[in-house]
């Protein structure tokens, strides 16, 4: 297999919301990049998409150098992975679909070249069951929108290659990401079961009148949320115990986190259940437009990320330890 | 009673890391502050509190001419609201040490009063059952550290005068905090069930060797946290979606959504699992010490705050819209 260092030539498979940015950040590394997509104004739809994320990718450590036109559109995705020495897919989230994308494509993929899916939580040992050479096919799982949030979930499937994992792993970390190593293949890998978890809760205090679409929205971004961007669910814990740490903490409120979650609620996405909570979100944002939301949490990602780097990282990152 | 804005005497009762900070808090916003807790030197730790949380309390809108030595030490909580026109009570986290607090207090206070509880989910029509004048107790559920974090949860109890529910919204509003008004008791309030819907799954994942304690921090801090420090769950979930927001993915991703919910873990809290746990928290900081990464989580947290001021708040809020 190509050192990871040594790609320069990558192809994007499916050019969506995810696909665009993922071809945005390998631009902003000085990447060749082929992208094919079958929507119709795919081509011209990405090269917006492209514009529109050239400030952040420079701002967020594009080369110098880097060239956004650098890229190519293949109306066929064998013609776009002919010469890639890596693969980015993400088509549509279907294992059906995604295993026609794969028979299509991997006879034209070079042997030793790895591909990774951005599926949001389908199985990759599934989705590489009929593959020929299922050794190279791994999980890379970006968090939307990828040309700015830096963390990608990799994960191997039953006839992943451990090097292929290892490479991938490797791969991600050239290209200024912070890959983490899933090491359970599980539905929804571990981003999205976190997600879905706190959502659950989310939907269910909207849908039992606990409180506002805007109210558990500002839980987050007032409380939970400032903490998460800095120290994640487990530090959080350790810290709020006091000197004492987590230890002290399942002492003292174990009982209570106990009830809790015996009380939590187990809403389903009843049509009635998704209306109401579109609607507050609705309420929520009527203020404003989609197109501007976007561009706000693109900015203030930015200005959030430049933040923490300033800072040296985050505060149980082993660059902050006491220089001693 | 009292107008909220006019208030100028603040009562604390309990000066643990809850009660210290908001005493912290209500100095840096001017005012005068008793404080009692039995604790041994707890006025000797309060004063250390104090002087290490002032920088952080002028940075994030204390006024100029607030006094961080504006405080007396009562060894008796009902010396400490004798004189005052508010009282925030952050006792042990147990119903009859809180009811025994307010059976106590009660009797000193004026009979106008509000006293709000920062208990973490403890029930106020449990805790207010035998007061005398039950309508003026409330929740006041600070998130930690409350004199950097600006969520307050407001909840009333059965017997709460709604009056007092409004009161307490615009006293925290003219403290500088966010308050959110709870409108349904529930164990845990809104906070801690995000915060504990949340945590299972991350503690599933460590104790079923799906990620280290790190990488689940990981896919916060450098994934989903950065989102929710902006957006809330709602908002992420409405842009994940594209234009067509969360009407488009309650029908693309709800089927996968419910799947995932069902594969969610269901830890419980043996002492092997706390162990776990414990010892991969421990080994995730192993480099640093708790003091440092208090004060680094303090140094961070202020500084998100600035940018989210200096970016006029967040993507969701009504500040942001058109100008039209």
């Amino acid at each position: 297999m190509i050192e990871p260092n040594a790609v320069c030539r990558v192809a994007v498979i499916g050019a969506g919301t995810i696909g665009s940015s993922w071809a945005a950040h390998f631009l902003g590394r000085g990447m060749h990049v082929t992208v094919s997509d079958p929507g119709p104004g795919a081509s011209e739809k990405l090269k917006q998409f492209i514009e529109d994320a050239w400030p952040a990718v420079q701002r967020l450590g594009g080369l110098d150098d880097a060239d956004p036109s650098n890229w190519r559109f293949c109306h066929d995705s064998t013609e776009a992975v002919g010469d890639a020495q890596f693969v980015q897919e993400s088509g549509p989230e279907r294992l059906d679909e995604k295993i026609a994308i794969y028979k299509a494509v991997e006879p034209a993929m070079g042997d030793d070249v790895v591909l990774a899916t951005s599926t949001s939580g389908l199985l990759i040992s599934q989705l590489q069951a009929d593959c020929r050479r299922p050794g190279r096919f791994v999980v890379g799982h970006p968090v939307n929108p990828p040309h700015i949030i830096p963390l990608v979930e990799v994960v191997a499937g039953t006839r992943t290659d451990p090097q292929v994992t290892d490479w991938a792993m490797a791969f991600y970390k050239f290209l200024g990401k912070h890959p983490v190593h899933i090491r359970k293949e599980v539905p929804g890998h571990l981003l999205n079961r976190l997600q879905v978890a706190l959502l659950r809760e989310a939907i269910h205090a909207v849908d039992a009148d606990i409180a506002s679409v805007a109210d558990v929205d500002a839980t987050l971004t007032a409380g939970l949320g400032l903490r998460w961007a800095l120290m994640g669910a487990h530090l959080t814990f350790h810290l709020a115990g006091g000197p004492g740490g987590a230890r002290h903490q399942f002492e003292h409120l174990g009982p209570a986190v106990e009830q809790w979650w015996a009380d939590l609620g187990d809403p389903h996405l009843t049509p009635d259940v998704c209306a109401k909570v579109v609607e507050g979100i609705d309420r929520a944002v009527a203020h404003t437009n989609f197109d501007q939301l976007v561009a706000k949490r693109d900015e203030m990602l930015v200005a959030l990320l430049e933040m923490i780097g300033e800072q040296g990282g985050h505060p149980g990152d082993p660059a902050q330890s006491v220089s001693s």
